[in-house]
This record gives C-alpha cells, sequence and structure tokens, in this order.
C-alpha cells in the first residue's frame, strides 16, 4: 500500500511555502496522502551548524533573485517579506493544535499563513496576526489562542522537531516518500520521478 | 547577438561535474557557446564563511545519496571517490593553460579530469596524474607540466577566481547567462528555460 509523504516546512522558508503550494496536488497525481510538519529549523540549524542562507554574503542576493524567478516561472505569487525571518513557533503550534482535531483544516491554515507571510508581509510570528488568519478561514480564533498555549502543544512541537532531526531532516522543505529523502523545491522534479515509478 | 554561457565549477565539485557532462550540449541547443573556467572554491569559501557540503552534518549523508540519484536518472556515471576533497589547485591550472592556445582541448581536458576523478577515484590533485590524463587525450604532457608552472599561469587563475568571486560566483557549478546567474546542477532546468525563451 502506498504510504504517505512526510511534507516538513518552516514557516520562515520561502522555498518551504512554493513547496506548500504544489505537494498536495504532486501528491494526489500519484494517489498519495501528505502529512503535514511545522519545523522549527533554527533549533536544528543549532546542531548542524548549518547558516540560514539569508546570513551568507552573496547568497542572500542570489536568493531574493531565484525567489522572484521561481515566482515567474510556477505563477505562484511572491513578494519579498519586509521582516525577515520571523519565528514559526506560534504559527507552528496554531497548526500543530488544529492537526489533532481537523487535519485538513490545519493545512489550510498553514498555507494562509504561508500566503500571508509570503505574499503581503504580514507578521505570523505574532499571535495575534495568527488568530486573525484563522478566523478569516472561518475558525475559532478563541480556541486556537488557547490551544497554542496548551502545554500538550508546546510539547508535541519540541518532540515533532526533535524526531524530524532524526529523521534526518536538516532544511525546508523537506519532503520523504517511502523512506527516500528529498530536500528542496528544486527536488520535487525527482520526488515526482520516484512517485510516477514507484523509486528508482 | 547571443552572448556566450560563463560556466564556472569547481574540480572537487560532485554537481560541477554533471553540469560539465550537460553544459555544453545544453547551450548548443539555443546557439549558445560555452567559455569554461575552473574555479578554486576553498578560496570563495573562505570569504563568503560558507561551509563545503561535506562538512555539514547530514547534508553529508544526504548529498551522496542525492549524486547516486542523480547518476541513475540522468545516466551519467558516478562512482563516490576514494579521496576527497582533493585540491583543485593543479587541474585549474593545467585548464586555464591549455585554454590560451588550445580552448576545445582544454575543455577535454576538463572533462576527462572530472570523469577520471569521479569515475575512477584518480586524485587529480596530482600533478603526474593530470599530466597522464591529458597524455591519454594525445596531448604533450611535457609542455602542460611546464605551462602548470609557468607563473603567469598562476598568477591567471588567482585572477579568475578573484574576478569570478567578483561578479559573485559563490558555488558550483555556477553559469552567468546574458547576466543572469544560476547556481546549481538542479537549476539547469531555469537556466534552459532562460536560454528557450531568451529569458523571462
Amino acid at each position: 500500500m502506498a504510504t504517505n509523504l512526510e511534507f516538513y516546512f518552516d514557516f520562515s522558508s520561502p522555498y518551504g511555502y512554493f513547496a506548500a503550494e504544489q505537494i498536495d496536488q504532486l501528491a494526489a497525481k500519484y494517489q498519495r496522502e501528505v502529512n503535514w510538519h511545522p519545523l522549527l529549523l533554527s533549533v536544528i540549524f543549532k546542531s548542524t551548524g548549518a547558516l540560514p542562507l539569508t546570513q551568507i554574503p552573496l547568497k542572500r542576493e542570489y536568493t531574493a533573485n531565484d525567489l522572484m524567478r521561481i515566482s515567474r516561472l510556477t505563477g505562484i505569487a511572491y513578494k519579498t517579506p519586509s521582516v525577515f525571518p520571523i519565528s514559526g513557533v506560534n504559527p507552528s503550534r496554531a497548526v500543530i493544535y488544529l492537526s489533532r482535531s481537523q487535519p485538513s483544516q490545519a493545512k489550510a491554515l498553514a498555507l494562509a499563513l504561508y500566503r500571508a507571510f509570503f505574499t503581503e508581509s504580514q507578521n505570523i510570528g505574532e499571535v495575534e496576526v495568527v488568530c486573525q488568519i484563522a478566523q478569516n478561514l472561518g475558525l475559532n480564533a478563541e480556541e486556537l489562542k488557547e490551544g497554542m498555549n496548551d502545554p500538550n502543544v508546546k510539547e508535541q512541537l519540541r518532540h515533532e522537531v526533535g524526531a524530524a532531526e532524526a529523521r534526518g531532516v536538516f532544511g525546508s522543505p523537506f519532503v520523504i516518500a517511502d523512506g527516500e529523502p528529498f530536500w528542496g523545491f528544486d527536488r520535487f522534479y525527482m520526488l515526482e520521478e520516484w512517485l510516477k515509478r514507484g523509486g528508482f
């Protein structure tokens, strides 16, 4: 039986945003479902010693241009956020909380948060912004706010980040399909080959 | 008039090797020529503070697997070198020396060196290995050895690495087409779109 794809993303990751716009459709084409996992990459970077793209001279400018090109090629809207990076803690907790009871709403919220950040420069690191975006989706913002403060939710996020790292996840986006790891939006062509052929 | 593509590569870069196997054919499809530029990425990394892939935990294992996948998908032979990385100084000097008088031979040598390293684990950092590979191509190994020791050749390599960095080159492979930078073998699809459409 075809297993679900595991999709890891960090809310500060623009390539993760592009991936979030495409992963479910890509998977559905090959009769696969996707489990979405928000990540706190800053925690993982501390272990691996890697640097965020924005902290490496030359790469910063290159990446800004590359993101605009991907937007033009894919037709996915993109605007460089005016605040960057943001803390993924609050939006990740919101997604984790929702995924316990309403997984499809959790995905919808994750995508809405990503879009608010990467097309409207909304600071989705802030609780109030997360709640407003949730409310626009018809979700109960008060409940969500409480959920984000639930110690079990906080603990689950910590646990999931640790579990991701233990599985070898070190970047965003990161997809695991049938145990095979694919890092980066630019590996989606390879992921598609994998799904099409059932491995290669 | 269509300008030449500028192709930058480091002899220790496996993705640079895959790029070297495809860049001339890709360019020819769109009536373009390619100028090949050997790089010493270690020099540029010192300025940018970037880390080679092999020095970042988790990424090392991921990359080893990714390279085998690219080999299977593209049909380009690849074997993880038993010595890694090697110093690119000698092979780069050899290519620079040849490119002064015999540019097409310089490309042939660069590709032969890459293949010797990434399919046969030959240590192409060593002068004698470079000369043997050149001789197998019918080149004059004695002349080449002298050329590699020519202070002008050494100076030209230093100059080219500095010029590349000044143009914003920070990785391998790196292609500049009509002033537009493309970093990574995984941007070849984007480079092709660029060449096909004349920019986008």
